[in-house]
């Protein structure tokens, strides 16, 4: 052996060392033993990533220039779903979904569906609609008491629409003029109204202030559907079971208590208690559904994070806290963190609200109950900004886990804290990049977060708005931009989504061992359909 | 005071130390004493910074549809030049080029002028060009001996025009077809060769892969021109003048010595030794020249990182290793280093030379020279592929710098050992985003290095290329997307670039002293100015 090849050897054996000690920190390194069928699966997924490296990503496509694995979700998504990946993530058992907001998980045609079953849903322009104004015009919707009904009211379109009149749904709908596209035309401005597309986000709203303002009036225009009581409850329904069908066994929503009231049924407003209340009762019925259809363990249930926006003062936000309390004690299984939400960049910051969120401790201690703060913080690019500094409180305060936390890689001391804390974050790989906080996954500060051992469950936030149905898109982005991901990483972060859920002990065990279960059985498909080509 | 009062005191006092003890690592937060002027200039810095954010960047500009601060540099570059931010910054002393390469940095307007100065120099190309083939044909540049000069030779534009036949440079020029648009169609030709303009970077080729393409064919272009000594000569001349009105006082850049050979006044090969000796001439006239203008201090001097391609054999590395030595010691005050340059992620890692490599040090003992490798590494989006590993090898061999180290943010030990072995990263920030590495220097992972105590120099990379000539434009889009970053910071940058160089310890100290003087001066332009208004 020449001195120069002992030299080699000597230096890769240096060289395994030093990459083992730069990973030592990650999660999947402590993946203790990997068993032969989830060794063969993950060797799978990662040969099929390369083939279709080549063989998918790598083609030009008239409508998808520049197309590569971990690009522009709203553009590449087409080609996505085309992928094996893509069809055999769909069959991984996700565990938790830790970060979506209630009112932005449903498809929009759905929503739209629900909406259309109900008289009493009514809708209304600032101006008629015009071929002109239809691309800037909003819709907005309400649920209007049996009394106040419009009788003969004319379309939106007609030229003599009185401006801000409402008009039944459906009216409004079947009179949509034909210029417009007609049914089909209004279905398709409200979905417009509804979502984010690629001409916005990556054209005239590509930048995060800008695309902030559209995503922001999705909410509006929805909170008109969402807050009727009738479609809240097949809304929800719509939500554990698609989120279930997408190997979902667990979801804990923000939902936005901002209002203080829903609409009921007569179209009269109730105190807000009432939606927790049908949250409640949806999850019994799809458990009993779930039951029936023999798919039990497929559905662990569902908690809610009470949430309302950084823009209320901190009396509204008194009220909050004591209404978020109050429920808590009338629904302790269900309340299960506190949040305030809404763009950083614009809003206040926490610190803010910082003597009430303070007395929040003690006002629970004196409740006699439980709620851990699960603040949004350092959803931003800023670095040093008031949004970035949103990091420190909710760190200070408490927080559980960090809701989006893209800021954190900025962060040493707060890094070595959420490990020694163990605080995971709430990553929400395709929300970032359609709000413009990356170009693409590739450029996504996941990696520097896994890599330093942080714990993370993936999460779609606002599937409806960006169309990430599920947590199968967030997963592919995940794992097509990254090298060093593979199925066991993507596994470990499912089985943190439910480590890091508020789940009471015991019912965490249970689900964990659920997990397990479906992700053996996952793998062995996964080698199956990778030997036998059938996927 | 009240119960809550006291509270959110003792709360504040928590966050003060937790915002100190997270920024700790930082190396700013060393700098000891900082002078009245210092803290007021930074202050004028940032207000203006503030100020302009809004009176500047949040206008609509009719070419400009998004700008905001630090957006995409070819689209926001003539938003830049117009701010007072970039006037300031045009001033103030950077310290040390750390890293460009050398055939990439000059204006190509003066490449043009010197070329056309020169009867050698001949153009050709495989086809007559035509409206049709003109945005794809590029030129090829050559310095012919008198005796291989084109007589009667037809224009590029001729529809006769013999493929591949040599034109003299002058010629082609002024035979250019007027509908191609004649002299000035020539010379937008040859500068859309030899530049990457918004359309390519953000439309054409929007990735790295693509980018790469049209960046490495304007090395190609340029190649025919800067390997003629009479062209070179003058070349660094003009290098070396205008980093110095840049408030550069050193330069360290990469030459590539792949050809191994340059072409000499006569058209005739000669060895590229003759390349440094005309490097060494042009320090000391251009050191003259400046003590002759009383601005003796202004210019500490230049050295050389020897360079090859990542494409070369084995074979070939061993070539090139040996050939440094002999530079080395012919012209030991000149080459500083060892580097091997090109596209990290096509071509081989730094692992495929490791046996020559690992071999280099033994030579270098052999020989009685010391020249340390200062390796590309990490330049790549990539998450544990070759080219993010090359991180790995490139510290493992001893690389006294890196750089840009791209994806050095995602390996914690590495970090942690570039802080314990005090390895500076060379950030190249502009050529980063226009190679498509980031969308904007807003989601650059500089704040991470920074924030975690890496001791970083900005540098150009290859300005002629990329427009970012001197070093005020890479300053500028750092300065203008981090709130943390202000006058101060970017001063410890600069001196930085000095410590880091690899100039001799008395060198650097009288260089420290130098660049201490010229910031005193500065500090004080940008209080006086800031106070009177007038920038």
């Amino acid at each position: 052996m020449s001195a120069s090849t002992t030299q080699l050897e000597q230096y890769n054996t240096k060289r395994e060392e030093l990459i083992k000690s730069d990973r030592a920190l990650r999660r999947d390194h402590e993946v203790a033993s990997l068993s032969a069928v989830e060794i063969e699966a993950d060797q799978i997924i990662r040969k099929i990533r390369a083939e279709e490296a080549n063989s998918i990503w790598n083609l030009d496509y008239p409508s998808i220039p520049h197309p590569f694995p971990g690009m522009e979700f709203l553009t590449g998504r087409e080609i996505i779903v085309k992928t094996k990946l893509f069809k055999i993530l769909t069959k991984m058992p996700k565990g938790g979904l830790l970060h979506a907001h209630l009112d932005g998980t449903v498809n929009v045609s759905v929503l739209l569906r629900l909406a259309l079953k109900h008289r009493a849903i009514h809708v209304r322009t600032p101006e008629s609609l015009t071929t002109q104004n239809i691309k800037t015009v909003l819709p907005q919707f309400c649920a209007l008491p049996e009394k106040e009904f419009s009788k003969n009211a004319l379309g939106l379109t007609e030229t003599t629409y009185q401006p801000d009149s409402w008009v039944p749904i459906q009216v409004a709908r079947e009179q949509f003029h034909p210029e417009l596209g007609g049914p089909e035309g209004f279905d398709r401005w409200v979905t417009k109204a509804l979502t984010i597309d690629p001409s916005e986000a990556y054209g005239t709203h590509n930048t995060s202030t800008k695309i902030w303002l559209k995503f922001g009036s999705t909410f509006l225009v929805g909170g008109g559907l969402v807050r009727y009581a009738p479609i809240i409850e097949e809304y929800i329904k719509e939500f554990f079971l698609t989120s279930i069908e997408d190997g979902i066994s667990y979801v804990e929503p923000r939902i936005n208590f901002m209002y203080k009231d829903i609409i009921a049924a007569d179209g009269t407003p109730v105190p807000q208690r009432e939606l927790v209340a049908i949250f409640d009762r949806v999850i019994a019925e799809v458990k009993e559904e779930m039951k029936q259809r023999g798919r039990e363990g497929e559905f662990i249930g569902a908690r809610i994070i009470y949430s309302t926006v950084r823009f209320c003062t901190n009396e509204e936000l008194e009220w909050y806290l004591n209404d978020c309390i109050a429920l808590k004690k009338e629904f302790p299984h269900l309340i299960a963190g506190f949040d305030l939400v809404g763009h950083e960049d614009a809003l206040h910051p926490l610190i803010y609200y910082a003597e009430s969120l303070l007395r929040f401790p003690q006002m629970q201690k004196e409740a006699g109950v439980d709620i851990p703060f699960i603040f949004h913080a350092g959803e931003t690019l800023g670095d040093g900004t008031v949004a970035d500094m949103n990091l420190y409180d909710a760190i200070l305060m408490g927080t559980k886990r960090i809701g989006h936390g893209f800021s954190l890689v900025k962060h040493p001391k707060l890094m070595e804290i959420c490990k020694e804390r163990d605080i995971a974050v709430e990553v929400c790989p395709i929300s970032n990049e359609i709000l413009r906080l990356t170009s693409s996954m590739c450029t996504h500060p996941l990696p520097v977060l896994l890599n330093n051992g942080i714990h993370v469950a993936l999460c779609s936030d606002d599937p409806s708005v960006f169309g990430n149905m599920g947590l199968t898109f967030d997963y592919f982005q995940v794992l097509a931009a990254s090298e060093l991901t593979g199925l066991i990483q993507l596994g470990e972060m499912a089985k943190d989504s439910i480590k890091y859920s508020t789940l009471e002990t015991s019912a965490k065990e249970e689900a964990l061992e659920l997990w397990q279960r479906q992700w053996q059985k996952f793998v062995e498909y996964v080698v199956e359909a990778g030997r036998s080509g059938s996927v």
